[in-house]
């Protein structure tokens, strides 16, 4: 049994803009005051995220991810990073997911945090910001992916030496 | 009583891609192979659409939009376009929506051509193309928006002298 709070154990946070701002932007309609749009027909949470690209070629583009459900307790053993460009990820159903993110220590990630989603947020995750593969948990879930393309090695994965595990929080 | 096939009546057609293609992109996993990603725990519909923006200071943003939905057959009477840079939506939902796109006519739109979303597509409309606009019917629908933000007039409206009829197409 895993017990929260041992030195390689992650219990996941409720996912907040102030919690995740050194690692992106949370794409969440709480963000901002929505603008009607479409002649009162529309209200618009606009500008939540941008998505930054660099290098050569470089373009946003969109695709469509089938993710599937890893089970908890989760055993994370890697995360990853883009070096030339930004990442968003919109889930296309309210099922929350698991968001794990490093601060950048001399090129290699720093301790993990964890967060776990609330219904239909997303997520940006800044240029370069270590980061745990989409991780939803329960169920498959598909997901809208923004990010760059073109040409370049825009993917940097680390390996942890131990796997970290990461639980939710105790329900109240 | 709206009967189909008027001048000023259009029936909504199945979108697809190649009907699509003067206007822009269709977002849908049927139109590539998807690459396994994260050790085969998923599947990725890369780069179904590049959203090109131009302009000084533009960027490329993500935002959500809650549409009202739209009374059946739709009355048309306006489009719009935005010269600046591509924009793409994604529906949260699986339910199909209108959309209405023209070819340009010497600066102005041309005759529409109507479609209707298969469950889940999304599509990326080209840099000053026009379209109507977010039309869900049924019911009320979310949807990512991903375009240009940025300074500059991004938004061109056309009103049309007499509202077109949208109409779906017969059940079998």
């Amino acid at each position: 049994m895993t017990v929260p709070g041992t030195a390689r154990t992650l219990v996941a946070q409720p996912l907040t803009a102030t919690a995740f701002a050194p690692f992106g932007t949370l794409i969440d309609t709480a963000q901002v005051a929505p603008r009607p749009m479409n002649a009162g027909m529309a209200q618009r949470f606009h500008d939540l995220a941008a998505i930054e690209v660099t290098g050569d070629g470089g373009r946003v583009v969109v695709g469509l991810v089938e993710a599937q459900p890893y089970p908890l307790p989760l055993r994370l053993t890697l995360v990853e990073r883009h070096p030339l460009g930004a990442q968003a990820f919109v889930p296309l159903n309210a099922a929350p997911f698991l968001v794990v993110v490093c601060p950048d220590d001399g090129g290699r990630p720093g301790r993990p945090q964890a967060f776990v989603t609330s219904p239909h947020q997303g997520v940006c995750y800044a240029r370069n910001t270590w980061h745990s593969v989409l991780t939803p948990f329960g169920a498959a879930q598909d997901f809208v992916v923004i990010d760059r393309g073109g040409p370049g090695v825009n993917l940097e994965e680390y390996v942890f030496e131990q796997p970290w595990t990461v639980t939710l929080p105790a329900r109240d």
